[in-house]
């Protein structure tokens, strides 16, 4: 079947009324940019699902600094070949004023679960993150959605609104897909130049030195928190923003370490921040 | 169909599959105590849908008061007969525990059509409301919910919810039932003796003075509401928590009149609080 692509709440709903009854449908909710990362959310859409759909939609509800929504990359046209060669049924692109035709006085609020890491450090980012999320799925009603480990706090936090609201979608986690360097993919890696790419895979390398400590039996968080960001280089361009432990659930941070607990970290390379997270288990 | 009664989310999701084919489900979410405002709510889903659901939930996220809870009525036996006679399908009346297994860490919270009126004087409260309405909505997944215009700023911010959201489901008004002497239907009614059931009216003669002054053509707010207040007697069991005129829509207030207006009501009747609320037309 040929990629549709449609701009209206009104088109998407027309469309997948009639495909409702084929099968299961998935969404990857994206702000499009996409990379091999996003690739893998559809493939395994693509494999468990009748009707695949994309929504390529760049919240400003989520953006806490108006430069950073300003320059966020926005290649469509790439992206929808992308789509078109993985076999996605529908591309769901509405403009700002189709998804909020006025501002929200009714939205998503997280509490604890977004307290630290990046909800500490992006003020309402991850309300509005969690209130475009259950607009695209009241929208499109997946039966499946699918998200990238990459963004972990995100993760858990849609998590937590599924079980806390009873939202009738399955949400399957896909594995952060890396460079051979380690660097996670990100939209946003395109922003580095040369130089600072070549410095970025310092917090994957910082997060691994954290996992390698908490599987030699290191429990002190403190202990593990210096072995990670004692590997990071000294360097103008870099700036550590957190380096956490955190519990894999709630997303709180863990002080002795007693199992499973997620290393998560934000670095400034120059003027682009990067995030990463590795799960660590203790031996 | 005899009456089914169901207290586990697996249990009326399952209940209900087989009925989404036999065409559109109506929910009318309750706190039980049901009345004669009730039984018109759910006559107008029985003569709409092929399938009634009635859900009868205390939310203990709604209450600001701990002894408002303590005391809400819990007549579940009665409620369930009133269910049968008035021929509904399935009566959702789960445990706290099941709606909150935990503590929800994402809830739904509303902005400025909560900041007055109920939502001044109920610190939280319509942020439970919409939250559990939302919970019902994913649980049940209705076509329409039926709600009474006698909770005029709930049913605004319902609307809103399902706007901003973009909710699934049509909300469905239904006219304020009345006893003979103008007051309001309540399951808080009957916490009234003689004398304060005497004095009750008061609420909505006030109400009705502001209707008749605004029909008049007094377009100053505040002239209306010495109209309205200057109604009630004078009586130590009586107290008016709130006399607003406000927007329709946003619940806010007006200054000056130039359209419909809600003139809306909080009144204590001795340790008893009564809302009620009329629509007020310019000529």
């Amino acid at each position: 079947m040929p990629l549709r692509v449609v701009q209206t709440i009104d088109e998407v709903r027309a469309a997948l009324t009639a495909r409702r009854e084929s099968g299961a449908i998935g969404l990857v909710p994206t702000m499009g940019a996409l990379h091999a990362g996003h690739a893998r959310l559809v493939e395994r859409a693509r494999a468990e699902c009748a009707t695949v759909v994309v929504s390529i939609f760049i919240n400003p509800l989520q953006f806490d600094r108006a430069d950073d929504l300003a320059r966020y990359p926005r290649p469509l046209e790439a992206d929808l070949a992308l789509c078109e060669r993985l076999g996605v049924d529908a591309v769901f692109a509405p403009s700002a004023e189709e998804i909020y035709p006025e501002p929200p006085d009714v939205r998503v609020h997280v509490g604890q679960t977004a307290k630290y890491l990046c909800g500490a450090f992006r003020p309402g980012h991850f309300d509005g993150v969690a209130t475009v999320v259950l607009k695209l799925f009241d929208i499109v009603q997946p039966d499946v959605a699918y998200f990238g480990e990459k963004d972990a706090q995100q993760l858990a936090i849609i998590r937590r609104m599924v079980a806390d609201l009873n939202v009738p979608v399955k949400i399957a986690p896909v594995a952060t897909v890396r460079e051979a360097d380690g660097l996670a993919l990100s939209s946003r890696n395109q922003h580095l130049n040369a130089a600072e790419r070549a410095l970025a895979p310092a917090l994957f390398r910082a997060l691994t030195a954290a996992k390698n400590a908490v599987a030699a039996g290191v429990s002190d968080a403190e202990a593990v928190k210096r072995a990670a960001t004692g590997t990071v280089p000294v360097d103008d361009r870099l700036r550590i923003e957190y380096l956490e432990l955190v519990d894999p659930r709630t997303f709180q941070p863990v002080e002795r370490i007693t199992g499973p607990v997620v290393a998560a970290g934000a670095l400034w390379v120059g003027s682009t921040r990067l995030i990463d997270n590795v799960l660590c288990t203790p031996p």
